[in-house]
């Protein structure tokens, strides 16, 4: 996968994955690569990080002017910023506001539901327990969201 | 297919198919069909139709306080009032503010599509030319929202 240490990326990824725990990382990545192999993944291990690489900030300022990854993949349990915080910020600012974000989650709390669909969650799936399933589960995500959903202009940017 | 006519529906649908041509609704309803053909579809031929049947008003009368569809499949062309108003109006009304809505398209357009997102579209699909390939994508994206995704919670609607 593409450490999310690395510096000057080719190309923007097609999908940045906010996800804390490393085993969650490692089930999630692997069925997304096996689906396609030349799909461009970036990892954020908090929300703050994920809102540096969005924006173009912090340890990430290279990245300004960059176009924005075609899908977010949201975890919600995360350190430092829980996931419904993202969310809103990526919602709230013109260089995200339009990118398709799938919320992840184990759970299915419908007030959790309710509150992703309300701050503008895309589409919300949950993960199942065991790898099979799971593996089925993000591969449909990865066709709908990459090679069947037409994803959004990215936004005009002014030069950095 | 279910009647747009039909007065009282034994239970809400799963999708209202907002599309005014006959051969598109019907192309449309049969791939869905054969997917499962338990399927709950209903049609509006307009946008004002729409509205009413979603909102409860009108011929629609007896559907207030009913929970909304799980899926709205939107055509943008459509006459008396077009799907970008028709999504406006979806979005900004508490009842369906959060339905999912998925907007099909025959054309690839940036700015409609950017339009699309903006108006909160929760995904666009282009639709082939090609029965085969319409029935295709027609299918996956019935799996993913009716089968995969997590639907929003219906509102909590005060009794009509």
């Amino acid at each position: 996968m593409t450490s999310s240490l690395t510096r000057l990326p080719a190309y923007p990824p097609d999908i940045l994955l906010i996800e804390d725990g490393s085993l969650e990382v490692e089930l999630t990545v692997r069925p997304l690569r096996e689906l396609d192999a030349s799909t461009r993944i970036e990892v954020a291990r908090d929300g703050e990080e994920a809102l540096d690489f969005l924006f173009g900030r912090g340890s990430h300022r290279h990245r300004i002017g960059e176009p924005p990854p075609r899908l977010i993949l949201l975890d919600l349990k995360l350190p430092r910023m829980d996931g419904f915080d993202v969310l809103r910020a990526v919602r709230t600012n013109s260089r995200t506001s339009v990118v398709p974000v799938v919320v992840l989650t184990a759970s299915d709390d419908p007030r959790e539901l309710a509150q992703c669909y309300q701050l503008g969650a895309n589409s919300c799936v949950q993960k199942p327990v065991h790898y099979k399933e799971l593996r089925a589960v993000l591969q449909s995500v990865g066709r709908y969201w990459l090679e069947l959903n037409q994803s959004p202009p990215a936004p005009v940017q002014p030069l950095g």
